[in-house]
């Protein structure tokens, strides 16, 4: 950590003048230094062609530390994997940082350390940011905005419409980690665990699906907030199809089981954050989860459930047993920022 | 506003379950509707050419309604001009909330209905957004942020190291007219004032400038946070160079300036929203002054002085006397939340 003047962030960090200033020339700049961000103006210019995905979140994680990463991390790789999802090669990250007055300069240097590891695992560059400070008691330590651009993949054709009725349903890992992760750490709900968020890049693994499956990936996307269940829900809404799924194919890592039998909950619901779903045409299944399985993020992958022509719009699971029940959306909340 | 199951903002509508999917379909995705939303994905997928401009901001003004604006269209504004600033036409933007349990649905609406009307008249489409919501007290009612993509204007050549002594420093119109039209809305500070905040898209503008004197516009930044004197502090300090200003020609509308006066504030400090610095060639400057004054948004512009070799890195104003001084960066914070 470079020597900065202060040792918690001040309202005149976010001033735009001699602080802020001050702030990014001793440290943000030269961490996360490259040619674009070093135009140091009011955006980047950037050589980029062809198509390209677009895409925005806002991280409000609590806390801000937890089992298996932090925030920063939690920001590169939910938008890395935003753009993978939408079949892009993620190429360049904005990072807006909103900062609570009093945030130790010790977490903010170790969040950006982490930001600058995240994003050179998943090959992406930080080109261009805005750092603004709230006063105490108007925010939570920090919120990370992160928007991304990626390039097209030139045989992605990842769209709602491209679901047909028996295709598979796979998912690339254990499911409802990162929630479980997250909950054990928060106050009044700790238990005892070892288990660790599964934040990751997802990009590496999305990139040879479909470098060798091309068009017979239908669609993809991470179940974060809402779960595996709000992702099939959206599926099967958005396409007026049905979907099928058995719940003994569902991978979930015992200790994450054992969790959600304790506290009530429904893997399916449960954030995750370095799993992501894809739909693919029925005869190429066997070979996506071949490639899945030969990367350690895909060691677990599984599939599922089929779309089928059925009940369209609603989601299916059959039992252990035999027994059939509608899996709806998540209704309320099943625990505040996850995310 | 259509008809929503909740008067305020509640957690669940930031679970991505059900009732953020309610929000996001009864109201934010109509209003804003465009086809690239329409997709509805973890992304946009855009087709854009050639080298584009990046920007990302984060808005946490307070308060959130202003006179002369709100938060949603500063937030359009603001990185619709960061763009224009890098010699960009505004093209997508992103949209991240950041919502406080508690906030009332009539005031997120009002400034959806903002942001929309905002966008319009920029010419951009918002094409991918998120939203989260933080428990009461834990954020301000409603933090936004935007990021932006622009295509770069095909003749324009921004970039510090094209400033050269010489240059001719121009404003587009009255300073420190935003910050002193949130002064007057604080807490403690209220005053009696017809002032308006100054926020619009600079783009329009800055495309005619572009489009008559390409490469002769050398550089251009919008003083927000900080002001007038931040700005030319960062171009005398990035390029090794002298700046030069006259006081009496900075273009500061009366009431302004009996504000400042009142208030003990140097206008070279206070923010802008609707303001911007041009840096041009010095046989080009009449005829820019020409083109901005020929619009509404440039109608007070004015050369306020020039790039010089002497003394470099330091930003020199001449009073109404004679009498010379260095303006440095603003050390401390001025005003917090400004934008």
């Amino acid at each position: 950590m470079p020597k900065l003047d202060f040792d918690v962030i001040t309202m005149g960090h976010g001033s735009g003048g001699l602080l802020t200033h001050r702030l990014l020339e001793s440290g943000v700049f030269n961490l996360l230094k490259n040619d674009q961000l070093d135009q140091q103006h009011d955006g980047a210019i950037l050589n980029i062609s062809g198509p390209l995905a677009f895409t925005t979140d806002s991280y409000v994680i609590s806390p801000i530390f937890f089992p298996g990463g932090d925030i920063g991390e939690l920001a590169v790789n939910g938008s890395v994997n935003d753009l993978a999802m939408c079949g892009a090669i993620p190429k360049y990250l904005s990072l807006g940082f909103i900062l609570e007055e009093g945030l130790p300069m010790a977490d903010f240097w170790k969040i950006l350390v982490s930001i600058k590891a995240a994003s050179e695992r998943a090959g992406v560059h930080v080109v261009t940011g805005d750092t603004k400070v709230v006063e105490k008691g108007k925010g939570d330590g920090i919120f990370i905005n992160t928007s991304g651009i990626g390039e097209l993949h030139p045989s992605a054709r990842i769209h709602y419409s491209r679901i047909q009725p028996g295709d598979k349903i796979i998912v690339s890992g254990f499911v409802a980690t990162h929630g479980i992760a997250i909950m054990s750490q928060r106050k009044g709900l700790e238990f005892e665990t070892t288990i660790e968020s599964d934040t990751a890049c997802l990009n590496h693994l999305v990139l040879r699906l479909l470098d060798r499956l091309g068009e017979d990936v239908h669609f993809m996307r991470d179940p974060t907030r809402g779960g595996v269940a709000t992702v099939l829900n959206e599926i099967a809404g958005q396409r007026r199809m049905g979907v099928e799924i058995k719940q003994r194919l569902i991978p979930v890592h015992p200790q994450v089981e054992g969790a959600c039998e304790m506290l009530g909950l429904d893997p399916l619901y449960v954030a995750n954050e370095g799993l992501f779903i894809a739909i693919v045409e029925e005869g190429a299944a066997l070979t996506a989860l071949d490639i899945l399985r030969a990367d350690e993020l895909g060691a677990n992958a599984a599939v599922i459930g089929q779309v089928v022509q059925a009940h369209p719009g609603q989601v299916v699971i059959e039992s252990p047993i035999g027994g059939r029940r509608v899996v709806n959306y998540l209704t309320g909340e099943q625990l505040p920022r996850i995310c």
